[in-house]
């Protein structure tokens, strides 16, 4: 079976052909029309999905997969992308299959990296797991019982909501002290300057760079990063009895400057006999994760969609 | 089918017959015998399924569903209940099978109160629901897609451990700022006493009366409480996308006292979208609901028991 997956995210555009082994046969990847309208997106993206339909020798398609960025209505896969301005309640799935002709399946793209991490990354053979995404925002998918964790309205897995500090930042979903408000790559570079780092680009990963230089303020700003990642992954971990938890997204490449104070904050909040075992290692497939999960909703659906 | 329910906790040893239907037809209580050894809280237990059999005029018996104070091995049913000395590494499961001769399940106490508000209690018909328990101790149950998760080791659902202020005080699990650590009732009455309180007993039943009656740190400590609870269930709620949150327990019989704090700390912080809308409940079951939970691990075992 010949799956195409797509992964929409608001800087890029991935598609890709993945085989029945899980294998990305073809991939392509072009920026994001910053603020494209909605047809100029869609142009975009169908023609991303072209050029890794010829990279592949236009093989017979038979489903698509895709992951995009949230919220969305779920499973009818209705998008409003918060980093796209241009898709607001676009019909993300039915458009794909009036264009293609053939079945798609849609998730959450930090529910298709989650997935990726458990079908063929670092979460493989464990039943019970969390793969989590730090990067603009911070996202996650569970797998629970060795089946993806859909919630209510397709949003179960989403960590970047659990409250780390409850006299912390504003979040920018309404509530205040979300480990997003704190851990997701603009509060990083945010806090830094704040506190008067100054010492290249405002991104995170110029604070990485920094922070890999000796700034201490740079230092400070993913310790406090990474200390509130280990905050909620202790939460997590005791409420649902994990056994591995896999951690990809740019702010992840800080490596030991990120899971250094992760793991210190960890052992300290989780005290309970069973989350002193599990696992906190960074997710295995980098940036394709996303389309390999988008390729997983189809290719091992009996684990991975519900919808 | 009759199955015959226990329900084992620190103060009490509950027996029950329970029918096909989940009605009780007999029930049972005796006190845990206090600093009981292994075998007088084994004879007590035994003497009390007599009884429940005796009051059920002795139907003949097919199954035997267990709810039991955690710390266990799961699913083998070797128990350690914290507030019971008497048992360490009990293996009742296999007592009980012995004794009675036929299968036995078992599982942690709050586990089987959700399992009951789920089946006959306030969560019936949703397929993504937190049950749980504001005793000595804070625990819980979770159903996700209509499925009891049991996690790695069983220990799933387990919502006391859910750090609510990172520089929360010490919690009897090692780590600090866990749920339980605030809102369990011994936390509530010394956090009244160390404020000064002194109108009763020092339990969270007599902090609850002088509340109640218009003690201002009485009413402190129970809204301190309350926050905790409501925080540790925006985080879950989030993170899990449910649909309800049923609250059981003594602590939950303060009613209005504790949701209404309760639902101020929730609102506050459960920000995005999909959470704003999901009910928390008191449970339904009352006392009972350890017992019909107990019978659930049998006769609804395609959905309760995995083990």
């Amino acid at each position: 079976m010949t799956v195409l997956a797509i992964d929409i995210g608001g800087t890029k555009l991935a598609t890709g052909v993945v085989n029945a082994a899980g294998e990305l046969i073809s991939e392509h990847r072009t920026p994001t029309p910053p603020d494209g309208d909605a047809e100029a997106i869609w142009s975009a993206l169908v023609a991303g999905v072209e050029q890794a339909l010829d990279g592949a020798g236009r093989p017979p398609l038979e489903a698509i997969g895709t992951g995009c960025g949230g919220p969305m209505h779920w499973p009818s896969g209705v998008v409003s992308p918060l980093t796209m301005h241009g898709w607001r309640d676009f019909p993300l799935r039915s458009r794909l299959q009036e264009q293609f002709g053939v079945p798609v399946r849609l998730h959450n793209d930090a529910v298709c990296v989650a997935a990726a991490e458990h079908w063929r990354g670092a979460g493989q053979g464990r039943a019970n797991m969390l793969g989590m995404v730090v990067s603009t925002g911070v996202g996650g998918g569970l797998i629970l019982g060795g089946q993806l964790h859909d919630g209510a309205t397709g949003n179960g897995g989403h960590v970047g909501h659990v409250v780390v500090d409850p006299a912390g930042p504003p979040c920018r979903c309404g509530g205040h002290g979300c480990l997003e408000a704190i851990a997701r790559g603009p509060a990083v570079a945010e806090w830094a300057v704040r506190q008067g780092w100054d010492d290249g680009e405002h991104t995170a990963a110029a604070v990485t760079v920094s922070a890999r230089a000796g700034n201490e303020i740079a230092l400070a700003a993913i310790t406090r990063a990474g200390r509130a990642v280990g905050i909620a992954l202790a939460s997590t971990v005791a409420l649902l009895d994990l056994e591995i938890v896999c951690i990809g997204g740019g702010l992840a490449q800080a490596g030991d400057l990120l899971f250094g104070p992760l793991g210190e904050a960890y052992t300290e909040h989780a005290g309970v006999h069973y989350a002193r075992t599990p696992r906190v290692v960074p997710a295995a497939l980098g940036q394709r994760a996303g389309l390999i999960g988008a390729a997983a909703l189809v290719l091992a659906g009996e684990r991975y969609w519900h919808g």
